[in-house]
């Protein structure tokens, strides 16, 4: 896959407003945990597959980073004590740490508010047209909403200490990580005018990219618990913690995640452009140590 | 000013998603917060100005209830212990206090989320056209942003325990309590397509009805303590509260939300129609007794 992240960090900044001396708090608050690093992988779906739709990078890129607020948003709030309650992400202090509980509250909520303010830009109109605009902020309103990303949330945390089905397992992940990885693939066809045969096939990929990231993050859970914690693999069901490895035992998990990522890689073939980029991403996911 | 209380009540329901069994928490917290009164005081600005230009009441109800919802958002986060932590809220328990702090935090970003899934909704579009809905998005994400409601929210924050000056209390009133407002009566212009003429009046309107309902609720603030508490008119200075009456004094605030009212009316003198319901509105929010 393409190395777009430096692009990607500085069209990000490029969005963070100015505020004044008022607000300062807030606007490091979003800028801290905005340029925190992570790999970007949602802006760079919409980019990949914005090309290989005949799109071009610039025009996706106010959409890629929505995403891209949107889920640095979901981080922040996630991290809050009445949630996750964790004190460091990616090596660093989660923002209410560094900031407090209420600006990291307000900072997340501002980023997800900054992403409908980018997707309906001038400049986002500028590039993709009035429609497209609608069409893309409207994708990531369901997918952030209730019906995705928040209701991936609620369930969650309602299956903490809770030995949970495949099944329930299956819609949290779908609605917690899938819809936000499906809104990235579906924004670079939006971006880039793509037919419905097209849609069709960007959804089908990202969905099965979309489990076989959670699976391999469960197998990961497991490997670096027993290598650098010396814990064994069955404590994740003594902890009473449902994964697809809790469940399924890691045999089944590293066949299912085969599976899935030739599934993904099949669903490009209605390209007749080079999907390389996009099918080595699929094997990246798989065989990623972290 | 016209009652559409009752249809902005199912309007507003109406939008929620009806969501899976796994959600169902999710739904009750946004659907508690949205059903729980108040005088819809927005969506009626909202209303009355998309009238007043030409615009359809039906034409602008998704704006209207988009507004409404941002709102409610508002109030379920700053009611949060970490921010304000109330217990009560129009005399009933908090959403937190009913649904716990997770629900409430998910379920306030659901009705932020859901208020964009509005505005750039199917019906949305085909009652105002791509262009529309794109800038009531833009100014709905402006005016509920970090330069907004979230700005106003961050300084409130900072400022307890604190003297602050005049200055400082305008410039949190008009993001927190006047951006919504004001947004409010454009949304109202855009729907209808006013002219620049026309929403520059509304604005106006917007910003002079804005300050004088804060003005007000500090005068109310005042006196309930002194008629239900007992407690005297000095009592926020000790609490190290300010507001504007603790800084410029009773007389001095009834004669600036005289001007203010006035202000506003003389704004709505550009318009060639009935602008009795606005005027009347003005005075109302002047007069009311909380």
């Amino acid at each position: 896959m393409n190395d777009y992240t430096k692009t990607i960090e500085s069209e990000l900044v490029s969005y963070l407003p100015m505020g004044d001396e008022y607000i300062k708090t807030l606007i490091s608050s979003m800028n801290y945990s905005l340029t925190a690093g992570g790999k970007r992988v949602r802006p760079m779906l919409a980019i990949e597959f914005a090309k290989l739709c005949g799109g071009s990078e610039q025009a996706v890129m106010p959409f890629a980073c929505a995403i891209e607020m949107i889920h640095t948003y979901s981080l922040i709030h996630d991290d809050l004590p009445c949630m996750d309650n964790d004190d460091l992400r990616r090596g660093k202090p989660t923002n209410h740490k560094v900031f407090g509980e209420a600006a990291a509250l307000l900072g997340g909520s501002g980023l997800l508010t900054l992403a409908f303010k980018t997707v309906l830009s001038e400049k986002a109109v500028f590039l993709n047209g009035y429609e497209k605009c609608v069409k893309a902020g409207r994708l990531f309103a369901e997918c952030a909403g209730v019906n995705g990303m928040l209701g991936g949330q609620i369930i969650d945390l309602e299956s903490e200490e809770k030995e949970i089905s495949v099944e329930r397992l299956r819609v949290m992940d779908d609605k917690k990580t899938g819809a936000l990885i499906k809104a990235s693939c579906l924004a670079g066809c939006i971006s880039a005018g793509a037919d419905e045969e097209k849609m069709k096939a960007a959804e089908s990929y990202a969905e099965n990219i979309g489990i076989a990231f959670q699976i391999v993050d469960d197998i990961l859970d497991v490997i670096s618990d027993t290598a650098t914690l010396g814990k064994t693999v069955g404590s994740d069901v003594q902890n009473n913690k449902s994964t697809y490895v809790s469940i399924l035992g890691l045999d089944e998990c590293r066949r299912l995640t085969n599976i899935l990522t030739e599934a993904a890689i099949n669903s490009l073939s209605v390209f007749k452009e080079n999907t390389d980029a996009l099918s080595e991403f699929a094997v990246y996911l798989r065989d990623r140590t972290k």
